[in-house]
């Protein structure tokens, strides 16, 4: 399928789906709650790298043209005051003409970059996510913890794997931990708070990089009165190709 | 000297002063221009690579304990409705309680590993800066020219210096154009708009990076009410050093 087929008619999550084109984490807020996002955005480059922020009350990005903000991804979730209210697979009821919609880099991005340089993380079909005891830089009204994803990796692979994601820093960069658990207050990793839980082979490594449900995190935490984000792992896919991510 | 000592004592401009520390542009602007300002940033991250936000008021930065912006540059420019209005020494009696600081990356961080990997760049004081025809991506109210810096590399190091480059986007990234000044409407490279003009030598082939300048060609254009710079060529010096912006 291409990027405009996985925006029309995708209804689950988009894992693989048009492979080689970057997938993107959505979260939009009230205008008067953007300059707190994009700020925290700036101050948190890792967990939230700016692909692209639309201007109020347009569903356009430059990352896809002609595609549609409030449609074009397989499901959403609506938060009022940090909770969330709705999970549906079309935002337009819920959208408002002061939504400004924030594109936030996502890990599949570099994914294909590992594979090229030889490694093949393994975990499930929905890379495991964990809340982290680190805070956030905090921005305005908005604070919260980091979330990490998590990628089991073979020892001799580590140093590969770390290299190759610091060419990427639109999409999250180097990791930010490698090795024990407990240095992110991480208690069980078998018990994700999102995604699957890990799959990792004797010799594998942990390896935590930054992750884009971060926003999702900082909305419980800073409770500001109304945002749509993209449902866990159903993405919006965009026109632009990975390997434009990847410094040279 | 160190970088504390260039903040306090510097009177002019400071290439070469604190060498390895990473200094940077300032554009300071009232609160509710700093959303469109930031926008622009995030849209236009070559010429606009934002390094630090203060909260509004605050002369502090993270990126230098104890620094007051209000009085560690060695020369300011006071800006009202796009005009030229004051160059002191002393921001102090300009500054104001809703003022937000914007400190951007400076291409004098990529010197040094230029340096290192063996291309030295032919330059005055001050190197040349030319205001091109090339749009910058508008953000709210705020429009404006790429301003673009130029170093004249001998023809067997411009790819080095690319490459090079590439790999520090927080301090403008790889070059926005190489070879014919015309490409991006510039007419004469002897008579640039800021700094001195070229130096180069037989042989040498004219490379042109995103410039922080161009947020001051911004005000001109988009003429907000009011707004604090640096002067040209008079930085912020900061604590980081310039190593922290390269990729490995």
């Amino acid at each position: 399928m291409t990027p405009a087929e996985v925006r029309t008619r995708a209804t689950g999550p988009t894992a693989g789906l048009a492979p080689g084109y970057t997938q993107a984490n959505l979260i939009a807020v009230p205008g008067d709650w953007a300059y707190d996002m994009l700020l925290f955005a700036q101050r948190n480059p890792k967990p939230c790298p700016v692909l692209d922020v639309t201007d109020a009350g347009s569903p356009r990005t430059v990352l896809a043209a002609g595609a549609d903000l409030r449609t074009d991804l397989p499901r959403y979730r609506v938060w009022v005051d940090g909770a969330l209210t709705d999970e549906p697979a079309d935002a337009t009821p819920h959208w408002r003409d002061d939504l400004v919609a924030f594109l936030i880099g996502c890990s599949f991005t570099f994914e294909s970059a590992l594979r090229d340089a030889g490694v093949t993380p393994r975990h499930g079909r929905n890379v495991p996510m964990y809340v982290t005891d680190r805070e956030c830089r905090p921005a305005g009204r908005l604070h919260g913890p980091l979330v990490v994803s998590l990628r089991m990796i073979p020892e001799d692979m580590v140093d590969t794997a770390v290299r190759v994601t610091a060419l990427m820093p639109a999409v999250h960069g180097a990791p930010v931990h490698v090795g024990d658990p407990g240095g992110l207050g991480i208690a069980d990793l078998d018990s994700p708070d999102f995604g699957d839980p890990p799959a990792g082979e004797p010799g594998d490594v942990p390896v935590f990089w930054a992750c884009g449900v971060t926003p999702q995190a900082v909305l419980m935490a800073s409770r500001p009165p109304f945002a749509i984000t993209h449902a866990p792992g159903h993405m919006f896919v965009t026109d632009v190709r990975d390997a434009a991510y990847r410094l040279p």
